[in-house]
């Protein structure tokens, strides 16, 4: 299936509320656990989304645009998030998420991207040449891989509770794959 | 992790509106594309979770309490969603789940379970012996186990837009888990 920007723009104006909907004020049982040492919590993951508003999504969308091929994309910290989630509580992030998202959105819009800027090309610091396309695609994406691994954080902390359940729970089922940008 | 009930049922309080502030008015890219042949759309997921409301959790609670392990629950139709969905749209659909699922938690709360109530027993008619906590539980956990799946048929939309960064994206690396009650 080929990349819609309408349907990606869709998509990225509806995280924030989704995720404002199901954990603003849930217990800490489901925000604040992980899977185990070195994974992250739900509350990780929201610092994370915020982190990766402010230093990838758009920020690579205007390099991209300014520079081509010519200039790569600044590498992307994965644990950059430590400094979006000190001192915060979870519906501080959550709204501040909101507010991020919203502005980069607005930022897109106004760029006017016509459909042949989306074959446009850019540098990657790993994959090399990337489209504009596949950029934005994976902002999209983005948001799923963490919806999915929100849900399988929680389900983690009801892994014994569901008694023989388990076998039935795909969830459970799920290994967990890293993911970066 | 033990269970808590307050837990499992500040979740199952949050999952409609969360569907609804992610769903509604979506395109039908992410909501009626599903992952293949035999595999469930965005749309399919919200009719059974429906279907599970009406034929699975509140009804065999009201089975194990009032039998015990003398009475199996009755199966649970993994098909039933066809007659939920049938000549409905999706908003239609996201109504009807926050409906069921206020009445449902309603008349768990009309129960007023004690600590004690939840090690009671009842007889799954595959596991056998089950207790009413593992059955709560597992009633939260399978909201989550089909967040995770929407989660991954919207990802799949995306499969080739994304181009390199499948690699990095998590949801893109999970093979999909059956799942019933």
């Amino acid at each position: 299936m080929q990349h819609n920007l309408p349907d990606t723009i869709s998509l990225l104006a509806r995280t924030p509320a989704a995720l404002n909907a199901f954990l603003r004020d849930l217990p800490e049982t489901w925000t604040f656990q992980n899977e185990g040492e070195n994974t992250w919590s739900v509350f990780d993951v929201v610092g994370h989304l915020i982190h990766a508003e402010r230093a990838d999504w758009v920020p690579r969308v205007k390099i991209l645009l300014q520079f081509g091929e010519t200039k790569s994309f600044d590498p992307f910290d994965r644990e950059g998030h430590a400094r979006e989630i000190r001192g915060k509580s979870l519906p501080q992030l959550l709204d501040i998420f909101a507010r991020v998202r919203s502005e980069n959105l607005a930022e897109l819009l106004a760029l006017n991207l016509r459909q042949e800027d989306l074959a446009r090309c850019g540098r990657h610091p790993v994959f090399g040449t990337v489209t504009l396309s596949a950029l934005l695609a994976t902002w999209a994406a983005h948001d799923l891989t963490h919806l999915h691994q929100i849900s399988r954080v929680m389900a983690h902390q009801y892994r014994e509770a569901v008694g023989p359940w388990a076998v039935y729970l795909g969830v459970l089922q799920c290994g967990g794959h890293s993911s970066a940008s």
